[in-house]
């Protein structure tokens, strides 16, 4: 039997890469998807070759409907939920933003998974659970969790319903805590963010803070590749939180400036702003350990400066 | 000027307790409560005196109106927010609970903090987010934080909206992590549930589990006396998460259950269940450090087995 993977923000930049690995793998695929940062253009041929079942609605909202639809195509046997609110600012300037988006996506799911008895959950976690740990080597049992932005703090919530739905009906969750995931179809982040501005004003690129900001970033084919080795190793826990990153200690973003101007316009003068924070609740730097996962046998094929670089010309290509 | 105390969930347990402290101290005090599981007959003589205002609303629902009202009167310096759902089992058995009386309140007052200016917090969350970390002593900042209840999830879910709010808008907030708390007016727990089944069935009492589960329990005159000692600790960070309980190792179950047959009816069966866990999301066991809390000169004054000795001859006081 094929597996029926039903993927919750599967038109996104992440999960439409996900989409297309699962097929390959010979996955059943339904998608549910609400449109509101994804968009159904990026799995249309999926769609109208009758590969993938797509389904627009909003979990927050009416989750049940959704999950009642594709477990009349036939019984769902993991759910992997990767919808939630992508924009860190937004959600600082208004905290109904991630609450719905991020914490009550996972609510309802949640609920759902119980009523419609569907055992396994593969969860898009976030680094920003750990809030601003300074130079402490970040692994997946460290403490205290004090996120600095609602964006963390919802998904850092999310983790602990699963948590407890793991002691009541679940059978397996994974989590993977994201690090920056850079590649194609973007819908944020600074990449995009840098081309964008320099593609509308070919003189002068503003960035956020000083541009010391150091960060990993990884491409998503890396991080898609790095779910799928987690998600088979075998069941030890019912709960498995996995930090996903690159193995380097990153790139600041006064370097990701740069190579977006070379490609651009080398002559383009970039402008800082001020502090090492490019918004509230932004995490300056960070040490992210990812020897969990390297004990998996996983290793990234990009490093964070070959992963910029390659998402950067991808963008390109889009624009 | 007076201290301006708002305190949600005021007419509850621990809310009424603290109430009569703060108006000792020489606070004023405006109480909100949506009377769910509190009760105004704990704050009647206060309320008839005109010594606190007394607003019955559901911070879930309603918080900015109820806020409004408490501005109105004078300008709120602190928040204390101990309005949550305290029945674990009944968030077991529907997530809406928990979401509902404990995330969503923290989720209402921040905003209303956040638009009526106030910036001080004090936060009544719990051992529960720790959730089963077997032998290991659970100090504020160990991890992981994997919660068992939803109970245990919505406070740690309602700690990391604080984190972020901290980063906002909050000056100070301080997390009080509550271990089992005993006393009158009880709502709930282990030792008003043996004592009500007694006093129904005076020959027989039912333990849920085998009685082994150990826990340490505080008296609610300590907890308050820590609240208040926590509260007058120089601001060296805005977020300050502080372990409450006895230092002690606890008492099982089964000796509870020994004490309150010793005090209703001696010659009473006790009849137990199977199980170290009385419910799902029960923690059978933990060790709690307290050693921040003692750093700062407190003690309790009373141990676990003479908390719950107290808290049986209170309660039988008032049935």
């Amino acid at each position: 039997m094929r597996t029926h993977s039903l993927i919750v923000g599967g038109a996104g930049f992440i999960g439409t890469n996900l989409v297309k690995k699962l097929l390959l793998n010979g996955n059943r695929v339904t998608v549910v998807d609400d449109l509101s940062r994804g968009s159904k253009v990026f799995l249309d041929v999926y769609i109208v070759q009758n590969d993938i079942k797509f389904l627009e609605f909003d979990v927050a909202i009416s989750c049940d409907e959704a999950f009642k639809i594709a477990m009349d195509l036939c019984q769902v046997d993991e759910v992997w939920h990767l919808a939630a609110n992508s924009d860190i600012p937004a959600g600082v300037l208004d905290p109904m933003v991630d609450f719905k988006n991020t914490f009550l996506t996972t609510f309802e799911i949640l609920r759902s998974m119980n009523k419609f008895n569907i055992k396994t959950i593969h969860f898009a976690s976030s680094s920003a659970i750990y809030g601003d740990l300074g130079h402490t080597v970040i692994n997946e049992n460290i403490g205290p969790l004090q996120p600095i932005s609602n964006y963390g703090a919802m998904k850092l919530a999310s983790e602990a319903q699963i948590s407890a739905a793991c002691e009541s009906f679940l059978q397996r969750a994974n989590i993977f805590r994201f690090p920056n995931v850079v590649g194609v179809p973007a819908t944020h982040g600074v990449i995009l963010d840098f081309v964008l501005k320099l593609l509308k004003n070919n003189n002068q690129l503003d960035v956020l803070g000083d541009g010391t900001q150091q960060k990993s970033y990884l491409h998503v084919s890396d991080l898609i590749d790095a779910m799928l080795v987690i998600v088979k190793q075998p069941v030890v826990k019912k709960m498995n939180v996995v930090n996903i990153g690159p193995i380097d200690e990153g790139v600041s973003v006064n370097w990701i400036a740069n190579q977006v101007i070379g490609k651009i316009n080398p002559n383009a003068l970039i402008k800082y702003g001020i502090g090492n924070k490019g918004w509230v609740g932004d995490v300056p730097r960070f040490t992210y350990s990812t020897e969990l996962l390297q004990s998996f046998g996983w290793k990234p094929k990009l490093g964070s400066s070959d992963a910029v670089n390659k998402a950067i010309d991808e963008i390109l290509l889009c624009y």
